[in-house]
């Protein structure tokens, strides 16, 4: 895209973990064994919403080769209010139910007790011998439903947030928050066109590959070592100190190779009840999640049911925008109603905005993270309005939003005002692609829609460990998800002046470098890459400072450059340049090791804009829609590894496009989810799709040293609404609920043509 | 000892290490495994000196589950001559050599070969099937023998180095060595008494309880990783990169907690011959020596011949002295006759000294280090003719000591001026001791030697994290052999404020850490001490800065005061204190993670003496010694951890006494170890010993902010001399040669008495 710049960064170098990855020698959470270790299992309640009046677990006791049974009183009750665990603000009482249900079971899978025995029949055969004794109660499970005055209600403490008056009866609606921006009704009046939908989608789940694992040993001085799969082993340790009473030093957590997260990895499951177990055993225990497991009991993204209403002249100008998120959050109160909102039309440079959320608890799994969580959801409905807008004024959609795009300058709807961003960039990228600019194929139709993720910076720490031959480790704490050890060791690379291949990058564990905030939200290759960069400088401040000893000269009188220190222009003829190598192999002598430290909260992240252009086709009959082709456009900074970066494009539009077709959860009459497995849970595999074409566009974040922007979240938002207004296009049909399966997309076309459904 | 000059330092301290040693939780290096891992075994030379004419490893590789053979062709040539590998200046031809036999098998127990295979069962019956053909060469096991110009010579290229001329024949005497002060020869002119004595000491081993293991998993794109029980994972590195031609940056080293090593886990045995299995095999490999191999293929430290003459005037003064010391280095070069030399004498002030010392090879394993390598066999002899000297004179051994102690400003033989040192004040502790003042009990006989011991410093890294809660954890990289996770925490603790116990202290892999030299040469309290000392002072300036945000004033107005930033003397009032817990609370608001780093090349270690006072019977018929009453006495600078001190002070007389009284290599005529286990092996065991008493003298050295000196290697030097010395009052037989078991005891006794062996 761009000139060559640099020298490592924007090259596509070899994986630091893909040869593990390919020969399987990675090693995932379940891979970690300890001598002595026993297996941990979960008893989960088979109602969706029950009390708990009795758990009796005599029997289970006793059987031979139990070691432990662990129910929600083994875990210290906690405060209702947001308190910081890892950095994160969480409703610990809410945390250390969902982990292990105290007086109610409140979905179908939550944890009731756990069990750790010498083998894995043992541990299933005392989960047999549990008696719970459960009184059942009714149950609701959609996010409307939820809402209404007679719902069932799951927390009898709970009033809703946000509401004025505050409430005196409980209800599911945990919090209602708005956003505003000018004066929405008088936006309204001076509109032309005014278009106003309501919208669904459902849960849909992350879907990685590793189920959740997790492996403790607990000595009896307090003591824990802990090994799991996870996004933020930080998190993980933030989260079991304050469930489990340890204080952080007295925690140490390995991650291991992660088989994908998404957003999903960053909470925790088994990992406290594996620390408990292990204390009352006084062994390690190792639990690893079934695929069924991780199905009912772990989170998906919030099903929602979103209303948008915008108003536009009839040049194009949207005027004024009206958007009603309601996200389910599970169980528990959490849904990423927050993001959602702010999310929903960031693209957009609108006077009069006005955004409010509920965020509803229903008898669901908690939600979890998802990739952008929750602005999927709300892009789901303002891109298909923005859309049927371009329909109904007779503009080309990207035309449309080039219109009305965001830029510098621009002051959203939630308080933010732009710098340097990239979406008209990336808007003219998409309509001077090679995809937009083909025609259309007949018998098929072309979606496009836009997407928008602030990216965050957040707290980091690194270091650059010098070796004696002058290679480099960079240490980094934040689980590689998404190819950050490659992008830092780019950038370390090219700070150093060195081969990429000098540079070996490694996830260390939570006592052996300092605080990371959790992989997500985009951050990790700016905000950790700035403390690498930092770090490293660090280093070369050193090594310059070791050549100005052995030169017998001030620092100022040597510069760094191409991997060795120089003689600066006043000294230029005097020395010969000392490469680093010679540097290390002299460091003991000249004042010990050489190793470049950084710390940072990193401030200035630069946000990320997509545009998705697709080519499908719809069988009429059987609503089958194939997608032909698709384009991932999107501004991402600088891509510091392009391979990645196009991976992440390529991804987040893949696991869109699954959202968008196939992904759902089917609930049976009594709240018992009846597909949790991958055959019933259709994601796409490589052979739905095509190639899945990217563009990617480079403006720099000018608050960063190379530019970077996050860039993993915003390509899996647009594809709903592309894929929903080529479905519009090709059929007529203006899909509202998510997903647009065969059987739900053949009833609406047969809906919307009465005559053919009745031949 | 001394008055309660901190808080925390000098405190006795619950370990860190405790509770996961106790329990049998702790995990050595036979305790990892990875999944798919394969068994490696190591063929062994049945001869002590051979040409390997040719391997054949055909029919072992045919073997079903055989998935990789080494030889020495598999290890890539290397320099003869010293290079740096991990800090360690080493002579790689010999190491790589040592590992795995090339041309020559040089001592029984000679690795020549190695296979990985999925069982032991299958690797064991694939050794079986190497054939190896030997053409079998005369040996030397003596190192007396080993000398004379007639010898089977080891090493045909070998000539003698620091000898002038050079020779033109190859020779087993590697190195001749030479220090010198003022003029023997017109010394000894000057004595009115001379005693000369030639003194023998057998090789002892280490005698760790943890035999050798390490499993590897080597990587398609040239990483590897390696866990293993040693006392300096950035040595293992070091060499294992040098041998197996990879980068530093490629090899990462996890040390195990260790089950002992006193010196013999500082150099590779299995650790190049697993990583090169895993990289042929593309499997992990787990290798763990029996305890027979240990002894067979270990290196024990040096026999050494020592020859000694003290001259003295009638008053107690000595003169002059003259050494000469031949040391065994086993089948390489490389015995420590350079520390032998330089520790002999330097207990003492003597204005006339020659030393010469002679590296020998013989057909044995290479020795490594144990416990201040040499001394103990230079004092061995230097202390028993001290003894001699004080017996001839009529002098008390602890006053004729006094009267020719080294102190400040005395100027050793090797060149060094000593700073503050304590010696007196040892010879007067103890001389003032419980033990000295008792009377010697009737039948028993009262024995007292001194020691020395330079003490290092080296290159070391540290870490200091503060976690959220306001714990913190300290990272450094010595494998932990005498408690230094606990010094480390009780300086931090001090230098913070904070309690012990929120200070946890780990042990960061090669990745994880920077550069930290082996934990030996009793440094890692002193130099990682000091890095450790810098690391917190350098999170602490980071709290003073985020408490002057906070408050709003310079970082002056702040100052760190029992683990919380006050206000300084200008701002008192003004503010509240923040606690450690409270800024740390914050701390991603005032700036993000605080973590203090140091790294140095540490100077000014602070060598330490040690006295040891045996009182202790012999059975006259059996010549078994019965130790009755045993003290050891010892300027610890400042005992950070006194338990510990004393502990080490203990375990040092313990390994001494072994060492004086049983501990020996029994050879055939073969040149075959008859003994290779503990059976046989015999070191001493609870019921041969009293409580060993310790008197902790503290001399602080001034170069160390807490005084530290090391105190690990002291302790085993003079117990031998003390023993000798005491056994010599007891029987009127002055032994000089090492052990002085039963037999040869008896046998001595029978020589000095004809008339009653005639009996």
């Amino acid at each position: 895209m761009s000139a060559q710049r640099y020298k490592w960064v924007g090259t596509r170098q070899n994986r630091p973990d893909g040869a593990d990855k390919v020969t399987g020698r990675a090693r995932f959470a379940a891979d970690f064994n300890l001598p002595g270790e026993l297996v941990g299992k979960v008893l989960r309640s088979p109602h969706a919403h029950a009390n708990i009046r009795s758990i009796d677990t005599t029997a289970a006791a006793r059987l031979p080769g139990v070691k432990a049974i662990v129910t929600g009183a083994d875990f210290p009750e906690q405060p209702d209010q947001l308190l910081p665990a890892g950095e994160m603000q969480v409703n610990l009482r809410d945390v250390t139910r969902n982990i292990m249900a105290k007086e109610k079971a409140l979905y179908e899978g939550h944890a009731v007790a756990a069990v750790a025995a010498t083998t894995a029949a043992v541990a299933a055969e005392a989960l047999s011998l549990i008696k719970v004794d459960y009184e059942i109660l009714p149950h609701v499970i959609d996010v409307r439903e939820a809402m209404k005055d007679n719902a069932p209600v799951l927390h009898a403490h709970m009033r809703t947030e946000g509401v004025k008056p505050a409430p005196d009866k409980p209800s599911n609606i945990a919090k209602r928050l708005e956003f505003a921006k000018g004066d929405a009704d008088a936006g309204f009046a001076q509109a032309e066109v005014v278009i106003e939908r309501e919208f669904t989608t459902e849960p849909v789940h992350q879907g990685y590959i590793e189920p959740h694992a997790a492996l403790a040993s607990a000595s009896e001085d307090g003591q824990v070592q802990l090994w799991t799969t996870t996004q933020g082993h930080f998190q993980v340790r933030g989260f079991c100190c304050r469930l489990l009473d340890l204080e952080t030093a007295q925690l140490r957590v390995t991650p291991s190779e992660i088989g994908g997260g998404f957003g999903g990895k960053t909470v925790v499951y088994l990992e406290p009840l594996a620390i408990r177990l292990s204390q009352r055993a006084g062994r390690p225990v190792k639990m690893v999640m079934s695929r069924e497991e991780v199905m009912r009991a772990s989170g998906p993204t919030s099903g929602g049911h979103v209303k948008v209403k915008l108003g536009a002249r009839k040049d194009g100008s949207i005027v004024a925008a009206d958007v009603t998120v309601a996200l389910q959050a599970g169980a528990f109160a959490g849904s990423p109603v927050g993001p959602s909102c702010m999310c929903s039309l960031a693209c957009y440079d609108i006077d009069n905005i006005r955004v409010v959320g509920f965020d509803v608890v229903s008898n669901r799994p908690k939600v979890a993270a998802y990739r952008a969580p929750g602005a999927p959801i709300s892009a789901w409905a303002v891109e298909s309005v923005v859309d049927m807008l371009a329909q109904e004024l007779g503009i080309d959609p990207i035309d449309l939003r080039l219109k009305n795009a965001a830029k510098q300058g621009t002051k959203t709807h939630y308080g933010a005002s732009f710098g340097v961003i990239g979406l008209v960039e990336t808007l003219e990228a998409a309509k001077n692609s090679p995809h937009y600019r083909a025609p259309v194929k007949p018998g098929h139709a072309r979606g496009v829609a836009a997407g928008f993720w602030f990216n965050v910076g957040a707290d980091s720490s690194a270091a650059a460990q010098v070796g004696e031959d002058g290679t480099v480790t960079i240490i980094s704490g934040n689980p590689d998800i998404g190819g950050s050890r490659a992008s830092l060791a780019l950038m370390a690379a090219e700070e150093l002046g060195i081969d990429y291949n000098k540079v070996r990058p490694i996830v260390a564990d939570t006592a052996s470098i300092g605080f990371n905030f959790v992989t997500g939200g985009s951050r990790v290759t700016f905000a950790t890459g700035l403390a690498v960069i930092n770090a490293t400088r660090d280093a070369i401040s050193q090594l310059k400072a070791r050549a100005a000893k052995i030169w017998e000269v001030d620092v100022e009188g040597v510069v760094w450059e191409e991997g060795e220190a120089r003689p600066s222009s006043t000294n230029v003829g005097k020395f010969e340049p000392l490469s680093l190598a010679k540097l290390a192999a002299s460091a003991s002598r000249t004042g010990g090791p050489i190793n470049g430290h950084a710390q940072l909260n990193a401030q200035g992240a630069g946000p990320g804009f997509g545009v998705h252009i697709v080519d499908l086709k719809v069988d009429m009959d059987t609503g089958i829609v194939t997608i032909d082709r698709y384009t991932a456009v999107q501004d991402v900074g600088t891509a510091i590894h392009p391979s990645y970066v196009e991976g992440q494009l390529q991804g987040g539009a893949v696991q869109g496009i699954g959202w968008a077709l196939n992904e759902e959860y089917i609930y049976d009459k009594q709240g018992r989810l009846q597909n949790p497995g991958f055959l019933d849970y259709r994601m796409p595999v490589a052979s739905d799709l095509p190639m899945i074409e990217t563009v990617l566009v480079e403006v720099p974040n000018p608050t960063h040293p190379y530019g970077v922007r996050g860039v993993g979240e915003v390509p899996i938002i647009p594809p709903m609404a592309a894929i929903g207004s080529a479905i519009a296009r090709a059929t007529g049909v203006r899909m509202l609920d998510l997903p647009m399966s065969p059987p739900r997309l053949s009833a609406a076309i047969d809906a919307a043509t009465p005559a053919m459904a009745a031949e």
